[in-house]
């Protein structure tokens, strides 16, 4: 936790009280990024260029330009992003010699364009395809929350790009949320992490797991700089509508999203409610029979191994051996599934949005523990494949719910300072993302009383 | 063509002036239904209610009250859609005993509150999937511009809705269009046909044929006509921004959509591009090789066969003898069809479209015969299937490009009054809806200078 840079609203303070610079925040976090605990964290880094954007703002500031927020900050690019003259490897070796990209992809050049210094591209599961965040080619960076211990996962696919935040070498990551990518790895290493409604934010430029799930978004250390962030990348502000907690009504969903929680997430989430409830927060639990539907539906693996199947096919057919075996198994499973069976899923998917969206009518969001777990140990993972499968069926489940649901979803932590981190999830449906993150802006300095967004220290 | 009824404006026109009544129209066109002409046009009539509302508009309008152009005025309703209380057949036997509709579809619900007088349920291709018009079991609407000659196909699959304007039993006809369902039924028939971008038209009620490229549209005198109901059934108006004909830019096809015209629809579509030549139009030949992607794209038989078949394919397996056996082999198809092939066919499209759309940039329309041929005869169609093939695939061969574009398209008359009906056909790529429509009314009165819409004979 005290690894985190500060939020944008107090660098930007300390900034235009000149108790720091922009060039000094890009070499601290280069001179951090060289450091152990920064192993596995990049493929490629680009601390060099990211200190010239960060000296240029420095320069444009003094002369009295208006800047924005993350102008001159370190913020890193998720591998499965073009970014001109950079090869897209998705974390992969099967795409080690693909050809530069061409251009940046439009999250990017927008990220750019609002004076984001890019630090580099963060390692992530191959092809974005596993909610762990272990990496068979490149290594699997190390969880900063498990600190001295045995190595605990930093959740995926999003891996890097959340101990990139974690361990403040950036303000904000650009990651992508497919089934949980940004919210998993948020939870597990204890930052914030918001995934919009995925129409609103453009994936042109972006190696493709899901055509139908993808989403472009980022993770940094607060709600409101995740909104900051949404608002370049979605090209469009969204305006949240921050509701007073005592008007803010919650949906404990009696289904799924509880069950199975380990002793740290459940005790963590407990004393959220909690609070949530002790500042008038109105706590209902309610049936919500569609996620029990959940696991028949993607029974064959979903629109994620369809889709990925149709991407990888011919390459996995040609060049097999250089892929994960585990992330093949899993596009394997697309090889099966026939146009019929894609078709009445998209359809089926479309009935449980609408049925869901009736049963949250009312509500501002439904709230449940992002990941049923705390970061498991990284070791038994790499050796087990039984156990691998299911600890990843587990850390999506909550998550991806909310990606079927086509919706928008926000992790921020619930812990207390000695426990592993967990993630407080706030989730609707379709395109209520203004809402969602005004709630979220309102809830989350209650359930974080002790670590308080704006007085924490750094 | 003297069979038609006026155009809404025309009849609007002698409303006002008390010449008729919307009574009186209803029940000529009752009348009219009644007389071998219009054998098979309908699956269902509704002429007594439709009077009755005729007759209510009637009585509002003399007390003063404002009403829609369509109020009081018949339109029928394609045997596709729900109507509360009735059974959506689809033209098909294997729906005759399903549960009557709850409620009206939104298209037909919205026609209903413009004051529209539904006169019944219209024959069609059994579950739209042909464009031919032939129906085995409910028969097959003849097309009124043959005559006492040997009968011809009305085109499909809107075979009725098109009869049902031809013959002046209905100011307009709602329709489908999902390869060109409205637009060739609407050219061999002699009269106006508009899909509309399909998403800007709901299909809730409607019973699918393809999910992808179905379009909720309507078929109707005149291209004013086609804009009137457009604007009802979307729920919004489109405001066609009309150009001056010598400021209008057309594309002509050097690839496939030429190709194979009978020696009719090529006199009758190179007069028309004299007549707009010689109004100031600019006609330039363009290179357009996407359109002979087209085969190899759809070879498997595209999104219908694949969609169709995900639709049907339990009640296929359980009741195939209550098919029509030419509707079935094509469902079948879909059959065969991956997950992934479908998912890189809807892939290619997005990337067909992007490019399409550059071609066509600077463009107002696109422009060609709507089908390269005049209607058909029916009865060697009855017994030839390799001729119904290559005929159905003839038909629809243009029109279906541009629902493959996801475009917007109008067909339009451009025959001589001796002449058997040809359609010319103005395209363009998605959500040009309005500046097509400006066109097309720019265009309609050039292209039909002897049967000018607003002077026909009626």
């Amino acid at each position: 936790m005290p690894l985190m840079l500060p939020d944008l609203d107090t660098l930007n303070a300390r900034l235009r009280e000149g108790t720091t610079s922009r060039a000094q925040i890009v070499e601290q976090a280069a001179a951090r990024a060289a450091t152990p605990a920064a192993e596995a964290v990049f493929l490629h880094s680009t601390f060099d260029a990211a200190a010239q954007v960060a000296r240029a703002a420095d320069a444009a500031s003094r002369a009295g330009k208006a800047l924005h927020p993350l102008a001159g900050l370190p913020v890193s690019v998720k591998d499965l992003y073009d970014v001109a003259g950079e090869i897209t490897r998705a974390a992969s070796v099967v795409r080690a010699d693909a050809a530069p990209a061409a251009a940046d992809a439009p999250v990017v050049a927008r990220l750019r364009a609002a004076g984001a210094a890019l630090i580099g591209r963060t390692n992530m599961t191959e092809f974005a395809f596993s909610g762990v965040g272990i990496n068979p080619h490149y290594g699997t960076p190390a969880n900063p929350a498990g600190g001295e211990g045995p190595g605990r996962i930093p959740g995926g696919s999003s891996s890097g790009a959340a101990v990139s935040v974690a361990l403040g070498l950036a303000v904000a990551a650009l990651g992508s949320d497919t089934g949980g990518s940004i919210r998993i790895p948020a939870a597990l290493c204890g930052i914030t992490g918001f995934k919009p409604t995925a129409r609103r934010v453009p994936l042109a430029g972006a190696f493709p797991l899901s055509y139908t799930l993808d989403t472009a978004c980022a993770m940094a250390r607060t709600v409101s700089d995740c909104i900051a962030v949404d608002s370049v990348i979605a090209d469009s502000a969204v305006l949240p509508r921050v509701t007073d907690a005592a008007a803010t009504r919650l949906a404990i969903p009696r289904q799924l999203l509880l069950d199975d929680l380990d002793p740290v997430v459940a005790r963590a989430f407990d004393r959220a409610l909690g609070r949530l409830s002790a500042a008038g927060v109105r706590l209902e639990h309610v049936d919500l029979p569609e996620l029990g539907e959940l696991a028949a539906l993607n029974a064959h693996g979903g629109f994620s191994a369809a889709e990925a199947y149709a991407i990888h096919r011919h390459t996995l057919a040609a060049r097999r051996d250089r892929y994960d075996p585990r992330v093949a198994s899993r596009i394997d499973r697309g090889a099966g599934i026939s146009a019929a069976d894609y078709i009445d899923l998209g359809r089926a998917r479309l009935d449980w949005i609408a049925r869901m969206e009736a049963r949250l009518d009312g509500f501002d969001a439904v709230v449940c523990p992002t990941v049923p777990m705390v970061a498991p140990e990284i070791a038994p993972l790499r050796t087990d494949d039984a156990h691998f499968f299911r600890v990843n069926a587990l850390l999506l489940r909550n998550t991806s719910a909310f990606n079927f649901f086509d919706g928008c979803s926000v992790s921020m932590p619930c812990h207390a300072p000695d426990e592993l981190p967990v993630g407080l999830m706030l989730s609707h449906g379709p395109m209520r993302d203004a809402s969602l993150l005004g709630t979220a802006l309102a809830l989350e300095r209650i359930v974080q009383p002790i670590v308080q967004p704006s007085a924490r220290d750094d």
